[in-house]
Order: C-alpha cells, then sequence, then structure tokens
C-alpha cells in the first residue's frame, strides 16, 4: 500500500467503506491558510451522489477536523479530516463475497491481502474513500484561488454524448464549480442524465471523459525528469479507481498531426509570452508555460451492474455467473469530477511549494 | 529537478546533449543479478536513430560500468553507467539560442532555470537523456526475464498508419525484440517509413502511438491508493519527452461502452483464473489480475521542423520567426519504444521487489 | 513539517495537545497481523503518567481504530487510530503566551510557522502525541514479536543513578515489557523516583539516559550507504522531543579505544556466526550482524520549571522572566521509554519489510 | 541499498573501493550557483591522507564534472561528479577474502548481498566512497557560504588528547577551514599525531570525537515530526562509516543537568532573540532557534589492523585468526572530519530549500 502522495505537500488518505470512517491527513501544509468549512461542504457536495442517477447511498458527510486548524487557519502542522460512515448496509456483500465482481478490485485484493481486506462494500478500494481527498482539496483549491490559479473539470463526454470545449477558460472553471451536473453546455445534460438513467433501468452504467483546466499557473512550474507536470498528475489521477486514460492538451490526437500543426507558436504581447494554440496542454518538456493546463480522463462505467456476468466462485475454484446487487451508481463520471479536480490541487499546489518553499500557500506571512 | 524514480529499486539519470557524458545510476537492485554487456548493447541499439528516418547525429553509444558490477554479476550495490558524448555539434544552437523553439522545452527551462540551463542541443530535456534509460533498463528486462516477465512495444500506429493488435502477446514480444523497426505487421513497416520520410523531405515531422505489454506478471502486483499500477507506469512513461496520452486496456473506449460490455468476466482453468477480455489492461484496482498488462501511449510529432513557425525572441521581447536547423529526427516513435520498454521494466521490477522483498531479482540467492 | 517516516511501512503522525484528537496512519502494513486492543492499552499504560513523578493531567487514552482492521487482523490498508484530547485545560497557556519558555519549540514554531501554530499545551510540538506513536507501535511490537524479534528499553541512568547493564538482553527485555518504571535493577528505582521528587518539589526537572535493545534480528539487515540502521534508528528517535544523544553500542567510548579493544571477535559455533563482545551494538557498516542492537539516548531534564527563568516577552520583544505554571512532568525519560521501543519498532519492521517484502509480517500468507 | 538522501536537494552515491571509479549526482540543486574547480579539490584535500598517520594509498582524486555545470555555474540539473579510483591494489583483498574482517562489513555483506560484493578493498563498505560527497559539498558549501551559513568542524579529541572548545564560532569555522589537521588547538595536534603513529607502529588503531559547528542559519528551519533538525543531521552523519555516537549542544551531559540549568534562558538585543547558554545545540523541537547548530561524533577506531584477531574462515565455517594486512590508516578521525562537513552541508541545504524554494542557493535569479 501506498497511500500517501506529493513531495513537499503531501495527502495520505485511509478507511473503508464500510468501517469506522474515512479520511484524511495533510502535511506540509503552508500556516496561515483560512479554513473554510462551507467550501468543504461544497466540495462534498460536488461529490455527493443525487437523483436517479447515482447511488441510493445517501451519506451526510459529516466532516470533522482533528487537527492542524486553529482559529480558522491552518497551523502549518498536519490537518487531519475524518468522515464517519454511518449509511452502512453489508448484507449484500455478505452474500456474494465469494463470487468475484468483474472489473472490481476483488480479485486482485484477494491476491493483494491473501483474504484479510474488508470486503464490505470494496474495502479501501470503494470509491467512498475519494470523498475524504475532496474534503481536503477544498482547502489547497481555497489556498491556490488566493494565489489566482483556478481548476475546474467538465463532463467531456459522457455514454457517446458530447460537451462542447472550454472557450474563456477562467470563467467557464467559475461557471463548473456552480455546477452539481458539471458541463459547459447545460443543453447537453439532460441527455447525458437520460442516457445514464436508461442504461441503470437495464441494470447497467455508463462511461464517459472527464476535462480538466489549470488556469493562472505560472510559467516554470514542474520537475523533470522524472517529476513532469504530466507524470505527477497522471500520477494522482489514476490512483481514483476507473480512471482507464488520461491526455494532456491535443492528447491522441498528436499521433497523426504534423509537427508544424502540433507545435504551438509563441507570441508575446505586453511583455508576456504566450503560445497561440494549446496543444500541448500548458506544458512543454515537463514544465508549465503558463498557458492553461488542460487533461482529458477517461472513466469506465461502474463495475457493478445486475445484469448477469460470467465469474468465478473462488472459494469453490468454480465458474459460475454474478449479478451485483446493492446500492450503486450507474454512472461515477459527474461525481468523479470533484475527485479530479481535488488531487490536481494537491499535485499542482506541491509543485508550487517545491518551486516556491513549503510557506508559498500562505506566502503574506514569510 | 527530480531526476530519482522508484519506492525500492531506484532509478537517477544524469547529463545533457553536448555535455561530456550522460548516465544513470540504478540503486536499490538486487544482487547476483547477470550484467550482459551484449543485452545493454541491443537495448541502445533498439533506441538509436537509423537510415534515413533518424538524425544524422551518431553516437556510438559506447557506455561504461563504473560501478555495482563484480564478476558478471550486479553486487547489489549502485550501478551506474555512463554514456559519453562524442558527436557533438553545438553551432546550430549558438545561432538560435535566443528564438523560443515551439513545443520544445526552452521556454519553460528558461523560466525555471533562469537562463543557467545547458542550451546546447536541448541540455537535460534532450531525448538523448533517454539511451542511458535504456542501458540500465537492459539490466532489469534481463532480470524479469529469468523470472517469465517480459515486456515488448510496437508502433500500434505512425502518422495515420496501423499496426495490427497483439494477438499471442508473449510471443509477439519475443518477435518485437528482434525487430529495430518494431511493428507486428511488416507489411506496415514500408508504408510507415514512407510517410516518415514524406515528412522529413518537407522539413516536417510526424506522430504516432506505441502499445507496449507485460506478461508473465503475477496477481496481486501494485500499490494503490496511490501507487496504483496505472500511476507508476504514467508517472514513469509520462517524463519521456513528446508522450502526451496514455490509456490502458480499452483505454479511451471505456467512456462509450456499457458496463456489461467494459467488465472482463473472470474464468477459472486448472486452477488458474483468468479474464475473458481485457479491456482493464491485466489491472484492477490499480493492482495486476494476472492477464498481460497493456498499455498505449501517444507521442507527438517531433518538435524540431526547419518549416518556419511563428515565435519570439526572448532577450529582446519581440515577436519573430524560427526554422529550426539541425540534426534532427522527423519521427522519435520508432525510437521511442525502447525507452518505454526500459522504462516500464523499472516500474513493475521497482513494484515487485516492494511485494516480494528487494532481493527478489535474484531470489535464487535468498 | 515531515509527519511521515518509513519506506515500505510508514507512520504518519498528526494532532495538538488540546485539539481535538491526536493519531496515527500505519500505511504499508502487512495484511494478517493479529491486533490486540490489549497490547495497545498496555503500550499507552506504559507511557501513562504516573504517581508524583509525573504530569497531573489524566488522559484516559481511549483510542479508536477507524480503519485498516476487519476482523481482529490488519486488512492491509491503512490503519488509523485517533485518541481524543480529553482533560484539557489551556488556561496557564493563555496568560504565558506571548513568554517564550526557554528550552521549548515556542519561538522556534513563531519563527517555522509565522505564528499560525497552535500555542495551547505546546500544540503539535508537544510530548502528547507520541501516545499516539505508542499505541500504533504496539500493532508492530506483536507482530515482530511473532517473528523473534523483541524490543525493551530500561531507565540506564537518572538524575545521576545508574541502573546495571543488560544481561541476558531477551529475558531482560521481557522482564522490562512488564514494568512501569523500567529499571534493571529493581532497587535503584527508589532512587531514581526520589531524586524526581526532589526536584518536582523545587520547581525543577531532571533528565536521563535510556538503553534499548533489540534481539532476535537476523543479519542482513540495514540499506547503506544513506539508510544504514544507525541512521534510520537515529532520524526515528530524534523526532522525540527531548532526545540531545544517541550511541550505539559501546558509543562514544569507541573515542578512547584501540582498533583491538573495539573490533568485535567473531565466533562460530553449531554454524551461527556471533561475536564474543558487541561493542558495534550489533551493527556493521550500517548493517545488522545477527547481535543484539544495543543503542541508548539522552534525554534532557523537562524544560518547563516552575523556577524563574530570564527570558523575552515577544510581542513586546522586550527582556522578562517566566515561572513556567501547568500540569508538567518533573520528568519524563520513564515515560519516553515507551516511545523509543514503539519508534524503533517501526524502523526494524520497514528495513525488514524492505528486504523480504512488504508482507513480511504476516509472512504466513503469502 | 538507499543511496540517495535528500527531500528537495538530493545527493546520490555509487563506486566502489577497486572498481573504476566512485561519483555523485546532485539532484534539485539552485541553477546559477558557481562551482569552483577549486573549491572541490581543496575539499578533496581535506579529506585526503597526508604523512605517516594515514593510508600509503595515495588517490590523486582527479575528479570530473561529467553534467549539470555550464559556463561554471550549475544549471539546475544533476550535477554528477565522478573520482576514478587509480591506486589499486586487491592483493591483500584475495589472499583473506574469506576471514571475517572484525569491525568490518564483510560479515554482514554477505549476509546481505549473498557474497555478490566486490570484496575489494571493501568494497562499497569503504571509506573512499566519502571521497565523493566531499566533493560535492565543496558546491554546497560555496553556495551556503554565499549565504551567511557556514560549516567548520574540529577533532574534538583524539586518543585520549582534547581539543579546546568552540569559541567565537564563525571566526573558529575559518580557521578549521584552513587547517589539514583541525584542531583548533595547535599545540594538541602534535601530541594527537603522536599518539596516532604508537598505534601505528603497533599494528593498531585510535578513535576520537569530532565536533561540528553551522553558524548563520536562519530560525525556523527543520520540519518536525520526523524531520527534526536533528533527525536529518543524525541521518546524513551515521551513514559514514565508523561513527557510532552523535549528541546535540550539551549531549549525554544533559542526562545529569537540572532542567533550569539545561533550559537556554531567551534575550534580545537589537532586536534579535539569542540565547545566552546554546544547550539545545542551536535546535529546539526540532527547528533551528538561529544560535549556531553545535553538534559532536565519535568515531570508532579503524578496524583494520595487524595485530592477530579471533575470527571465522566463512567458506569453511571454523573459527579462525586474521591480521589485517594492507594500506590502512591507524586513525580516521582528522579525514572524516572532511566528510561531516559536506554531509552537513547537505542536510542544512536540502532544509533550507524545502523551506524556501527550491531555488533557494541562487536566490537572486528567482
Amino acid at each position: 500500500m501506498k497511500n500517501t502522495f506529493g513531495n513537499v505537500l503531501t495527502l495520505t488518505v485511509f478507511g473503508e467503506s464500510h468501517g469506522e470512517a474515512i479520511g484524511v491527513v495533510i502535511d506540509g501544509i503552508s500556516p496561515g491558510i483560512p479554513v473554510s468549512e462551507g467550501s468543504i461542504k461544497q466540495a462534498l457536495l460536488k461529490r455527493a451522489p443525487f437523483g436517479k442517477i447515482s447511488t441510493a447511498r445517501c451519506e451526510k458527510d459529516d466532516f470533522r477536523i482533528l487537527s492542524g486548524v486553529y482559529n480558522g487557519h491552518t497551523t502549518g502542522t498536519p490537518l487531519c479530516i475524518v468522515i464517519p460512515n454511518k449509511d452502512v448496509r453489508s448484507e449484500h456483500y455478505e452474500k456474494n463475497k465469494d463470487l468475484l465482481r468483474p472489473g472490481h478490485a476483488d480479485y486482485t485484493s484477494l491476491c493483494k491481502y491473501g483474504g484479510f481486506a474488508d470486503p464490505r462494500g470494496g474495502g479501501h478500494s470503494s470509491g467512498r474513500i475519494t470523498a475524504a481527498i475532496c474534503a481536503a482539496g477544498a482547502v489547497i483549491e481555497d489556498a491556490l484561488r488566493a494565489k489566482g490559479i483556478k481548476i475546474g473539470t467538465h463532463i467531456s463526454r459522457l455514454a457517446g454524448i458530447d460537451d462542447v470545449k472550454f472557450c474563456d477558460t477562467e470563467r467557464d472553471i467559475e461557471t463548473l464549480n456552480s455546477k452539481r451536473f458539471a458541463v459547459l453546455d447545460d443543453g447537453r445534460a439532460a441527455e447525458m442524465t437520460e442516457r445514464i438513467e436508461k442504461a441503470a433501468e437495464k441494470g447497467d452504467s455508463v462511461g464517459g471523459i472527464l476535462e480538466t483546466a489549470v488556469s493562472g499557473i505560472p510559467a516554470g512550474i514542474g520537475e523533470p525528469f522524472f517529476d513532469s507536470l504530466e507524470s505527477m498528475i497522471s500520477h494522482a489521477v489514476f490512483s481514483i479507481g476507473g480512471i482507464k486514460g488520461i491526455e494532456f492538451g491535443a492528447g491522441f490526437a498528436v499521433a497523426d498531426m504534423l509537427g508544424s500543426q502540433c507545435n504551438d507558436p509563441f507570441r508575446i504581447e505586453n511583455g508576456t509570452v504566450y503560445t497561440v494554440t494549446n496543444n500541448n496542454g500548458g506544458i512543454n518538456g515537463g514544465i508549465s508555460n503558463g498557458m492553461p493546463i488542460v487533461f482529458r480522463c477517461a472513466v469506465k462505467p461502474t463495475p457493478s451492474v445486475s445484469i448477469e456476468q460470467d465469474t468465478v466462485e473462488i472459494a469453490k475454484r468454480e465458474n459460475s455467473v454474478i449479478s451485483v446487487i446493492g446500492r450503486h451508481d450507474p454512472c461515477i463520471v459527474h461525481r468523479a469530477r470533484a475527485v479530479v479536480d481535488a488531487i490536481t490541487a494537491f499535485c499542482v499546489a506541491d509543485m508550487l511549494c517545491l518551486r516556491y518553499g513549503n510557506n508559498y500557500l500562505a506566502k503574506d506571512i514569510t
């Protein structure tokens, strides 16, 4: 297990889906950052299930800050946030516990943990853990915002329906952060929702693509050879369950471009260098170039489907079939967006603190 | 800068394109691994330019092992390999040194290193550094092979031409490792080469997609939450210059799948669990499931093109144009394949050593 | 801040003396280790204040395991233990908050955290945090014991009174672990206690030396050049507040020895290699040699003394005097012993897991 | 093996005593630091053997900088320095290779590396490796000096003879750095040298104590809980072979002090806070308080003695005797001083870069 991420600013997660609580420890955080409980609630709400398109499990996500905050500001010492698990029903997991759920971590957990992992609700492999990351991310996102750095993610594609592209990145980010179903063109939301519901009715699930933008990041951030911005962001993003691909800027489309098309021409205006296009997603040689950082991740359809699938009954070592019953999301794309925002915030903040010092996020006090 | 990668088995790179030498230090390596100079030469050859489709710079890549090998075996102490730079011509770089080359790290290096970076040949940002990684990778790939784990990469797509898919993974890997231009269907090689040459004639460049497979990896490897196999592999692969996307298994195609299509059904045969399809690329919940690990990366067209492009003359802070002259590759896809193999070998070996102990790669001696 | 320690097995601490709770996250822990709440209670009791020789603050240390344990065994996922703070009285700290307490971290915290640190009870700098480490250490100590590795610490010297030396290391360790005031010769306990009480009566405090032994550790453990056993153990031990020195084996006495005296001669008996003396403390070249690892740390007298001392009133930037009032320990030597045991257990377990794999502590399940 | 040290600024060492070369990679170094070959030579000279009190092996220590320096300044990319081994005679090692040298790492290496370690001259366990650290340290020490931070070490005690104490720390450091045999009172040098020679004549060796001071370090540096200044410095220092103890400030003497004696009273003068005494060695709660950091390490007598000692002939698994022949130092205390300076410089620089950003050492360019 490796449940800590980051060089200077680190994030440690713990907890199981149906255990007592999940939580997170942020370490290396600058002192003096205002901590808003409202922002944390908002971030948890962005990730929370809602309507018919999500799980019926209803966690109030009442978090508690156990340490690291005093008089409403970070102290500079480890900030621990705990979120108790309350609406826990483990009976479905008990019933099927010997049937490996396809697309899930049941089999790989068994191989890794030798049968000692908590099976209830997927245990530590559950998406539930990401709630803690969102809570923590809210603190960091606020701090970055105070430095002029903003992060936003929209549902670029869901079950075959495309959203429009980012246009005015900074304004779009603001718009997205006020929405629970994050599309730039609200017209697409209904269609996407409909597809989710249709899949859900059939006991099936759908996937999609999230597109994230980070605006306001200064040029010169990133630590190649190995800790390029793409390396750090992809490392973080792939820790989210269900992500199977990531691409920066033009991404896979670069494969079919000529160099003369793919290169982003530099221009200077009023002393500011910028690029005319952004095929490199704001990153050259692993280092930020001052343009918005833009990337997309592919989110697979939730593996929990009630449609019958072939599988193995592992205790008997026999072939069998499974129909996964329980309170599952027919789609997690719209919820995962909050997690991508949070984890991206950590990556970016960590790289900034490495470059400018571990008090950077509250530099006024230096 | 972060030029060390890995948890237990680490890789540290150093060097500049036109400096005295490039090199690598492998640390945490198990003692008793046979070191074959032939394998290292072979790996360097896989990466070396050849024919009209590569740079005219001709480095013999005469490497020297400075430490960590005794009587033909690893000692268990740091293994340092150095490759001197010989065929160095820096005059082109001198001429253009104030013109930011679009798509390159010139501008971002300037922002990060304040003008102190070695500008000749791209300095430490140059693809030249990856030769050292290939040399080191050869040692690890041999050790993995002795454990039944094999890694191979083919050019899945180049300038719009597709290769066929992996079929018999293990055999395909063997085939690929004997080829300098790594396609599964040799018939596609000519067409791809032609496209490279055509672009080169026009002073342009082309990109492509590499597909990598790892066979023989046991189930249970990977360290989620943060060091999932996808996280570690993507972290490593994005350190290679020019990679702009990565996807595992079905990758971005999962976005349009239903859960019932995307899930890989489990079956058991003669006591061995396997999946019927491999949409998850051999990884569930960040942990290997025993199937081949399969991923693809998008490689952008080389940014060095002699076609005139808009740019900025940074010393004068004025707009200008540039035509990048020098000995450049019109395509690096076919060469990058060797680097992806090497760096993947490190990731996999590191995760295995974390799981089974740092003497794993030479377990007979334990 | 750096609140995570370890390579493979990591320990993350959080919390403030008068905050809501303190706690610890153990990550990278092998699955299948039996977790005994009794052992945790016992470890907390070893560290708990008692009698007239300790603080009057009485924390019941009711811990809660939030994650990582299922059916009485570690799951292999992060194990979080939280200990709420209950008997909190902050009024003394409020009164003196602008007077820098000599020997404490008040001034250095101010410089580091810019005034945002929680001042109550020393905040995160308080020895209170070490309760969480003891709780976590109990789990690891049990796991090590199951592998034949035992750790024990005695008060080698306190306020000028010496205990006897280790004699039969393994048996002595057992004896020590059953004592609250850990001396090998109980006759010394009374005298030591008396000196503590005498200092306390005068509003003063006393220091001492702790000696720790680890028996049963196999030869070949340690990761030089930089992660030698001495490096790792000293790193961990110096994180405990109040430790100002550490020495291994003969320690500082080696300075006056001849090589022929200091070297430990090797002998072999029934196929087992051992050394006749143990001046090197069980470590040669940073690696264990199979003999007990033995080290001593110097613990300074508690800096909280009510005797008036010169200091600075920092808000006014004026010289002043302070008499530290509150519920303080006149000596922490006898309590710190539990923390040294716990943190040593982590070091040793981490090095073993690095060598033998991250499932080592529960190897039966591999 | 763990041959990399540091959080932001890292040091990686490689090489064997009788291999082709030893070397070091410094990563995370700020760009724009002037690199003086003269300083590197000077540092190597401080460590070099001389006179009758050292080994007869005479390495010219001709170093080569392979990367990371351009136009006389650091580029910000990895700086590799290589020192070839030239005066190598391995015949003595061949003769005795099955006899475990007491006090050396022969037996522990065998247990760790399974017989694959390079036995010649102690291989990677040899003190020879520290030459590379001194070369690298010279670059960092120069950079720190430009920030007003100076490091110096004197032979506090050697074979029972004491040097005087630090008096005017900053001036004393300057004096020490100009001496090959680093004592504050030159009168003691002759006596110490005589004792070394006397031991050498008898085929024996002597040990001693080094005392190091760091002046000019700002208050607020250090990263507790785990990366306290004491933790980081001790971690680094214990990686040097032969160090068996370290103590900060009053060190082990704190054990016998009362709190009212041990506490360093704060005073303020012209707006500057300082302490009247320095029993805490410039560190409170793991963080620098602005006073000089002062620590002492115990260096054991060189284990290579020609006096006959009991040992084991490991291949035969039989008891035997050994007389270690070869070109050995009868004392390494006076040479180790250069290594302690170098490695302390790294620790301090790393902590400063963590606090103020990775360009701190050349902050003018930010």
